[in-house]
């Protein structure tokens, strides 16, 4: 067996033995947004699915969902399914982990693309209210498999995400 | 509401806002040891019921168990309680994501103390074939909420078990 170890916030501890095989890299990565307007409404964004569903979805005219579930309590599981115009199925499942109302919600997901899991992170989104605006923190901690997704790529789309979390919210 | 958000893993992303009330530390850390046994029996040693329960337990004298469930499969629970001389309950409580047999295992688990969740952790367990011995290597991303545990003695904790985990596979 060929195995590749390899911890992207953290060079030093950098390892590689072999090409990978099997390989399992992790990373952390932390975004941080301010929003105009209060925690409230930050937190509604991921803890009301009608909120939710406005700014958690593929590119509009590339993407269509065929499964979005969303049984948001400690233990509940969340699911997105839904296929890009290139034929790409993409497939986003989740498990709450924690949730302290408009402050802290915890969550694992994994990720598929066509069937293949790439990736189990664990997500963190904080909530701190501060004067008239929420400062948005979300971390992931994430272990990558087999070289099928990268960590750059998936801080990248995080944003992205982020960036449609601030517009959805202020709009509102 | 107060919120901390530090990152062990990586001092320059470390950001602490006021006293916490509410906190989430995330932290990574991996350890490795060199087990002189083939990876079949390192990994059994995760896999298999009677060789983990050989080494995932308290200290004996110390630690009386109440509950352990051990359903090794993906989407799988395993759950761990006992009560120690002090009458501290812990509870580790875990779930299954990814299984390549031999080579990796990557779960989560919610870690509680007198039923207050302290963590939530993703660990990833590699063994690794070299020559005669095997490599293990687990890396542990958590999150530890509002100052109830720190990651450094967690790692202590996972470093005594990394190494009742080798006494008990090289014993054969």
């Amino acid at each position: 067996m060929n195995a590749h170890v390899t911890h992207s916030t953290n060079p030093a501890m950098s390892q590689t033995t072999t090409a990978p095989a099997r390989s399992a890299t992790h990373n952390t990565f932390t975004i941080e947004r301010r929003v105009k307007a209060p925690a409230e409404r930050v937190y509604a964004a991921f803890a009301d699915p009608v909120a939710k569903a406005k700014w958690f979805a593929g590119t509009t005219g590339q993407w269509t969902p065929d499964i979005r579930d969303f049984d948001f309590r400690v233990g509940g599981h969340e699911r997105l399914r839904g296929t890009w115009h290139t034929g790409m199925v993409s497939d986003f499942q989740a498990t709450y982990f924690d949730i302290v109302p408009n402050e802290r919600i915890v969550y694992t997901y994994d990720m598929y693309v066509n069937t293949k899991k790439l990736s189990v992170s664990l997500a963190t989104i904080q909530v701190i209210p501060e004067g008239a605006t929420t400062r948005l923190v979300i971390t992931e901690q994430g272990v990558f498999f087999d070289g099928n997704d990268d960590a750059a790529n998936r801080e990248r789309g995080t944003q992205g995400l982020m960036d449609k979390v601030v517009a959805s919210v202020e709009a509102g």
